[in-house]
């Protein structure tokens, strides 16, 4: 197995304390929950942003949390939901008056934890709200989803949705700038390689020399079809087609446009497919307002891309402009 | 070829077109000779940072244009030092009466080409000086160098003259802090797999599947030896031991700690390797100041990673924290 692992076993949480390290005056850690928050949240009148969910798609979830993006995380075992009970210590740290809203992408695993969880939070009397991320147009069910699934597009939630917190707005507010942000983006990507689970220690699929999987999951899930390898401009047109016809973004819509490298692709091929990206929005009319070109939502060390398109309005665009911090920094 | 590519003849051309539609604001194109370059530089009173070297090193180099960093760089194609005539027109473009200093990594390719292009603009009149960086302890002469290779260790050089050039000091105080930044940086890398040159189409090297390569080049050149693959810890405490004994660094030292990874190694496992670096540097007695988790000199999709300490005196320090903007943001 050619990765960077001691004990599989211990994975998660030796990326974690290598996470704490880097960031000690921003983060704390709850290592018995494999949870890590902001140290200054919770505060009384700001809604928390929570989410958790498998590991493997580093930075999502728990190198997203920072001032204006998420207040706390909780890592699962690779590909796998976090238990119960550290969904609700979760809740349970970051709870405030405003309330805490739980980003939720839409599996299985993750809906049935974070369903409990809530209800506990609730029992407790802690004011919580859940929201379902699914913009991953690829498949309409799939292998761990009943409907579609959350991939990259959870970026641009977290991100509006903790500008919107950091502003002061109320958890029904913020619960609507989610709402706003899913319902207006769209994303599917492509595997050209399978990745390897630590604790597994082999492919999680397997795949030929000259092949891909178009409509890929973050899990290795199946995804539309299994293609012969075509070219780097084909490849970005056939998951940027999808995700305009979608929504669908016609002539004169304002967009976000994002290339998310899956772990293993090179930052020079994520820009090479940002850049027919970008032409094949113009020739649809679609003004590119804002660009993300890098890692938000990967699995594992996939050699892979997606393709995110948000629609924006000037609340949306606003959101985006707004600063923010998180645990990875390049300076 | 599981790559994102189309003609790879290409593919510096393309992904350079994908910057450059990101970055409209901030930077403008010489497509002819493969720079790019700030939209705001020259300014006649501000000395210039100029690069240029192969591609396949991504971030690094035109990627690293922006404020407080590089003011243009040139690529030659995929790990071949770019033409003298493209050298020689970045120094031209960046031209400015406080002078224009290049900084080049340890290759003969560029020594040659850099070597030529600043005899040929200071005929013109231009001034213009050179800065050899060479901070790979890993080797003494190597398969395309005589004397030590330059690989992350670049990164720090970049952003610390690029904050004094910023803050308006000469030529000559430029190039003193690109002096004392290669004198106290040391780095030594281990690559997991080979990467594959669009152009080549094949592996640069065969490794065992149980295999790495400990002090790796970052063009694929043999390091100090070839061995079976260790745990995380113990390839970190490697790279460590290497590093920390070179300067030497001692006891009561304040450092900046980067775990750089060279294109196919995930976030998650960087920061599981900086865990550890971060224990062992504590351990001798270092204090952590700053520290750097992600990629800044890549060999393509290769999985490996590097490690690089730079010794910080106040000077330093203060220059590394100073603002600065690249083509590649996260936000």
């Amino acid at each position: 197995m050619k990765k960077f692992v001691n004990d599989p076993a211990n994975f998660v949480p030796e990326f974690m304390k290598g996470v704490m390290l880097a960031n000690p005056d921003l983060l704390e850690a709850v290592p018995e929950f494999q949870m890590i928050k902001r140290k200054d949240r919770p505060v009384a009148d700001k809604v928390s942003i929570v989410q958790g969910s498998g590991s493997g798609h580093e930075p999502a979830h728990v190198m997203a949390v920072g001032p204006g993006m998420l207040d706390g995380a909780c890592q699962g075992p690779v590909f796998a939901a976090p238990p119960v009970d550290a969904c609700y210590e979760t809740i349970k740290a970051l709870a405030s008056d405003a309330g805490v809203l739980v980003l939720v992408n839409n599996y299985q695993g993750d809906r049935m934890a974070w369903d409990m969880a809530c209800e506990m939070a609730e029992a407790e009397g802690i004011k919580v709200k859940q929201f379902l991320i699914n913009d991953d147009v690829a498949v309409k069910d799939s292998l761990y989803t009943v409907g579609r699934r959350g991939v990259a597009g959870n970026f641009f939630v977290i991100k509006a949705c903790g500008a919107a917190a950091a502003a002061g707005k109320s958890l029904d507010e913020v619960l609507a700038v989610a709402e706003k942000v899913n319902n207006n983006v769209r994303t599917m990507g492509v595997a050209l390689t399978s990745c390897i689970p630590p604790a597994k220690g082999t492919p999680i699929f397997e795949i030929g020399d000259d092949e891909m999987e178009v409509g890929i999951g973050i899990h290795g899930e199946p995804g539309r079809e299994r293609t012969k390898i075509t070219s780097a401009d084909e490849i970005t047109k056939t998951l940027f087609d999808a995700v305009q016809v979608d929504l669908p973004f016609e002539s004169g819509d304002k967009v976000a446009l994002m290339i998310n490298g899956l772990g293993g692709t090179p930052i020079s091929e994520l820009y090479l497919l940002y850049g027919k990206a970008h032409e094949l929005a113009e020739e649809h009319g679609l003004t590119v307002a804002r660009n993300y070109v890098g890692e938000y939502c990967t699995s594992l060390e996939m050699a892979g891309c997606s393709l995110t398109m948000l629609k924006l309005d000037d609340e949306l665009a606003d959101l985006l402009a707004a600063p923010a911090e998180v645990a990875i920094r390049t300076f």
